[in-house]
């Protein structure tokens, strides 16, 4: 449907609901009724499956068949065949994906083994990436290189056109999230990947804003390894454990320092000396947290139903409307639209600032429309096509609308932590 | 009662359990009815808690509450709430535990502080541990020392009567798991630190096999670190995080390499520069996985009914018991006991060897005896005193007898994983 000549309403809303391929996928999902749930980018919404899923795993799993279902109930083989599942998602083969750890540990694995890989070349010691990155991208670059103390530096850019510029034959690696948590601007990630390569540099992707939320295609990029998170577009659960990817003709080059059991060639030898596994399994460490893990397969079960590419295109549709009612209903009021128009530069989520952001973001989730908040006046909303309705778009919209005009909000609000 | 003179059989064993004060905590687990559970020192049983707690998390917290969980529910003080409720199990204080992550990455975090500590004399290269260590801890410490190539070297002892002739000053570190997980041989604890201290190194404790199993006094004995599990003796779940104990005035020095997000001074200043937070939750890394964590409590929840020297003397009556049996109705065979008969110098299992251990496991499983098997021909029972009877011991005993008398298992069995 072309929005340009029509008149944007309610009603509206509602036919673009009525004409939605996804719409049903959202009877897939246990969503409060008095609630528009921007923050899927944040923490995914349940999956209806997942209750009956967590009372299996600790009822039968753990309680009636208690240690053999290690094997019998396939928990030793979580990590990959959840990584299996996964890997469609981000264009991945089998085998190449496992789900395990959290987004920082899967980061240092792959920022060290990325090290190792280019140790050979004493002028390689940069790690390039950007200052606007989610800070544990940053952080765990930092530990890793002061650790290790071999001259390792980290550059921090402040605008990917900077890239071209600072990409050179001293960069050991280029780190960069694909989706960025604040701004929602999306990387090119096949075009980097190449100018990182034409240097000799390797190519890390952190896919925690990506993963389910826009086509990735990491092999066809020829990208080099990726991370990502489970418990925000792929709606794992709270703090579902995260992936790592690390492609075939990586994988025998893969090493790092995090060789704990999982990992072992053998691990059931006992063995007083660590040899890693020749697959994907090497990028495990130790034991994995179950029934949270176990819950991940209903979110990923869902994205079975349809295909990144219809994602893709309602997503788009969900934020370019949001951004064209937020700036027609509130032209008023001092917003200004941190996320990218353009819709190759654009993830699936939206983003303004406002003098009082956090204030107008706590008025907002306290009448049920929960986006979130970052600093500095950053209000952020996610759009997750699953769940999300083009009238919740509206009515999110009005209720911003009413909020603004209306000042409905504490001007002295006290700004607590949130996740 | 004394057992010296007194005939032991069933009933006697069922008088046992009737004046045990601990036997009423049998009902705060679910445990099947056809199953005799001495693999409680691989996976604990399930406290019937846990699945009014993992429906509470899954729909009231994850599917109504969503991301406000994150304070309302108190996920994230999760790591330090747990660790305040863990701190008296294991002679620790409030404010020095978290439970987050793996056993096997709070190795890494411990081992890495730990020689950063020591970096300021460069003679101090050595990490002491047993090579009958669980492996994931000497492949945790090979995976560090080879990646940092200053010069650090593992040395595996072979008995702890080697201790004193080792351990010198160029040791940076002593590592030791406090319960073998093979022999159940339980080290001294304040004796072995005390030695480390003499000689200026430090002491990490591995408690995996006795948090939950045997009285720990951490502080008393002047141990540096430890880490261990929850998912044993102290029945937080399948792979449940793990917890990392720093004591009060070693936090400030405590610095690790994977510094991730959840370990910063504010996380959520979002800085794009790591700065540790002051206190234990510096040991944190990346998000954790909610639904499994929060199931620890469940477990923890009933050492609140007891305390660890009733336990203590449970768990001694329970394997006293047990090796006496084996030991009386199986004397014709070719058993051999490797736990120690010491009550100074052993944890909560009993360990036989058989030149057919692994089919004898095997036959005892499918009659519902639930041990697990060791390389090399170590059968292993694990003895958990808040659910395990002595009428169990007896019944397992004779499920013994009986497969080996009558030549019950497959001698041709062929050896499958299990963890």
């Amino acid at each position: 449907m072309s929005t340009e000549n029509t008149v944007i309403d309610r009603h509206y809303c509602e036919q673009l609901d009525q004409h939605d391929a996804l719409a049903t996928l959202r009877d897939e999902f246990d969503l409060p009724h008095d609630v528009i749930y921007l923050d899927g980018n944040s923490l995914g919404a349940r999956p209806k499956a997942a209750l009956q899923r967590a009372q299996q795993v600790v009822t039968q799993e753990w309680g009636t068949d208690l240690i053999k279902s290690w094997n019998t109930a396939g928990w030793f083989a979580l990590p990959s065949s959840l990584g299996d599942q996964l890997a469609p998602l981000i264009g991945a083969e089998a085998g190449e994906v496992v789900v395990t750890d959290s987004t920082s540990i899967n980061l240092f694995k792959a920022l060290a083994a990325a090290l190792h890989m280019q140790s050979g070349d004493s002028k390689r010691k940069t790690i390039i990436t950007e200052r606007s990155n989610f800070p544990t991208d940053i952080y765990m670059a930092e530990g890793l290189t002061r650790w290790v103390d071999r001259g390792y530096r980290i550059v921090l850019i402040d605008s990917p056109e900077e890239l071209p510029h600072v990409v050179n034959d001293e960069t050991a690696l280029l780190m960069l999230t694909h989706v960025n948590y604040r701004t929602g601007y999306l990387h090119e990630m096949s075009a980097i990947t190449a100018l990182a390569h034409q240097h000799g540099a390797l190519m890390l992707w952190d896919l925690a804003h990506s993963a389910g939320a826009v086509p990735v295609q990491l092999n066809a990029a020829k990208a080099d390894f990726a991370v990502g998170c489970t418990y925000k577009y792929l709606n794992g659960g709270p703090g579902s454990p995260a992936f790592i990817w690390v492609p075939q003709h990586h994988q025998a080059a893969f090493n790092h320092p995090l060789s704990g059991w999982w990992g072992h060639a053998n691990p059931f030898a006992m063995q007083a000396s660590f040899a890693p596994t020749p697959g994907i399994r090497r990028a495990l460490c130790g034991t994995q947290p179950i029934t949270s893990l176990a819950l991940v397969a209903c979110g990923l079960d869902i994205f079975g139903k349809t295909d990144m590419q219809a994602i893709r295109k309602k997503s788009l549709a969900l934020t370019d409307l949001f951004i064209q009612l937020v700036e027609n209903r509130c032209a008023s009021h001092p917003l200004g639209l941190v996320t990218p128009r353009a819709h190759a530069q654009r993830g699936s989520q939206a983003s303004f600032t406002h003098p009082y952001g956090y204030a107008v973001m706590q008025a907002l989730i306290a009448r049920g429309i929960i986006g979130d908040y970052r600093e500095p006046a950053i209000m952020r909303f996610g759009f997750t096509p699953l769940y999300t309705r083009f009238v919740d778009v509206w009515d999110a919209v009005e209720g911003l609308r009413d909020i603004l005009d209306n000042e409905r909000y504490d001007k002295h609000a006290e700004r607590h932590a949130v996740t």
